[in-house]
């Protein structure tokens, strides 16, 4: 099978069409370039459930807080293209960024008490426009079923939320998290560090290990925090943005441990912001 | 052919399954029931241009801003399906308050630069609901188009751009205001008029003629304002809540008139809130 590219509206509803025509299963894997391993997980997942597998490439301008962050976002489209040949995808859309805002937006989809916390609190609007450009690729693509990594645990709830309380017909596929052998979630920002860095990076995971640990012999919430806390205290190059203990689907901190977790960081190195989460079950 | 009456969103999805697999044209009239001549308007349009017309009927709690205009909104189920056998619908859907809301709403779709004037303005988060339980209804039938009364302007202002902003493919269809011989604009709340009220009432749409007639001879803002606020001031049992000119794709108010504005008003006659509109083009 050959890839097809494109990279207006018509033309990608025309290609989705024929493939469901055809009977095919349509899964859609919303990305943002700079392809990984990551997302080579996201796209393996989806070419073994569905037929025809979709994969969008847009830079979000919107959900970016801040300016040089979307301006340095790597864009690697060539080798992007390539990635999803070599992994067997279908179709790429590749807008540019007329063809996904071609006016001022003025609607939007808002999650306002799961973006309370934890990325949220620290990036104000994103979510509001992860929401409101997953659901316009949603409706651009119209796909059975849908591929978010869990590294991006806050973004994945939402999205699970949106497609529960919007009674949205696409089934969201929780992918788990690609690492680095050292532990290192696999991120499109990783190439901005340097080599102390790199190296200083690992404690972020460590870190959220070292909770894990700790609830999973029965240590509460505070005992939990402050394993982790030791750890990234012991990396000086590191700056902590937040490290909760939060409720898997409302992404609220729980004030007690009861059935299962999401431990979740966010840490700085340099300019670069680093975010990794580990799902734990209590000990009882 | 007879009528098809469902509450549960499975079964609703299956029958307009049916109805797309047999190539018909789906359309889709959202009411909150109490089904009137306006309404008529929007089923006999949508009969004219679909193969299968689907009629939801659910009064939304969520866009209540009073819980009494809730509690006292009428309810005349028997009556309303009654209305849809002999207007032709195929498919009316009537679900519980649970079926829409099987769970606190955590997701929104929000118009906030569209619901800063007019109703929004005296209704806050009235529209924020009307469009999220709008995109709830057209994820759960998704119809071709969907078939809106222009006597609700701004409701049909923000689901026309929830609908081009959020890449939905359903056509939304504008249907002129219905009207009384005396020119009240119908309404399921005008029967909560007394016989005096009733006779007031007509006030509104005499104002709104004439800001248009003034506009028509080259009126400005100020003129066209002053000459319908001249009527309403004549009826002291109405209370006016706005009157206003916009522009009819913002919503918001204009300095000056080019091309076509909307001018739109709000009274109370007693305890019962009444709108209307209508469009006018400048003189020029």
């Amino acid at each position: 099978m050959s890839l097809e590219v494109v990279n207006r509206v018509p033309e990608l509803r025309a290609a989705v069409s024929r493939a469901r025509a055809s009977g095919l299963r349509i899964g859609l894997v919303p990305t943002m370039g700079a392809l990984h391993a990551g997302h080579g997980a996201l796209l393996d997942r989806a070419r073994a459930e569905c037929g025809c597998v979709v994969v969008s490439i847009f830079v979000n301008p919107l959900q970016f807080n801040r300016k040089d962050d979307y301006e340095r976002y790597a864009r690697t489209l060539p080798a992007d293209l390539a990635f999803c040949r070599e992994r067997g995808a279908d179709l790429v859309f590749t807008p540019e960024l007329e063809e996904i805002y071609p006016r001022e937006q003025r609607v939007y989809v808002d999650a306002p008490s799961l973006s309370e916390h934890l990325c949220g609190m620290h990036r104000p609007g994103h979510f509001r426009c992860v929401a409101t450009v997953v659901m316009k690729l949603f409706n651009m693509v119209q796909p059975d079923c849908a591929y978010f990594g869990e590294k991006d645990a806050q973004q994945l709830a939402i999205i699970q939320a949106m497609v529960a309380d919007l009674n949205i017909p696409i089934e969201i596929v929780p992918v788990p998290t690609v690492r680095e052998s050292d532990g290192l979630a696999i991120s499109s920002r990783n190439v901005r560090l340097d080599h102390e860095q790199r190296q200083s990076a690992t404690a972020l995971h460590r870190a959220l290990c070292a909770a894990a640990a700790s609830i999973a012999s029965g240590g509460g919430v505070a005992d939990a925090r402050e394993a982790a806390c030791k750890i990234l205290k012991d990396e000086p190059s590191l700056q902590v943005e937040y490290l909760e203990i939060v409720d898997p689907e409302s992404m609220r901190p729980v004030d007690e441990i009861r059935g299962s977790v999401r431990i979740a960081g966010a840490v700085w190195a340099g300019e670069t912001r680093l975010i990794d989460n580990l799902l734990q079950r209590s000990a009882q």
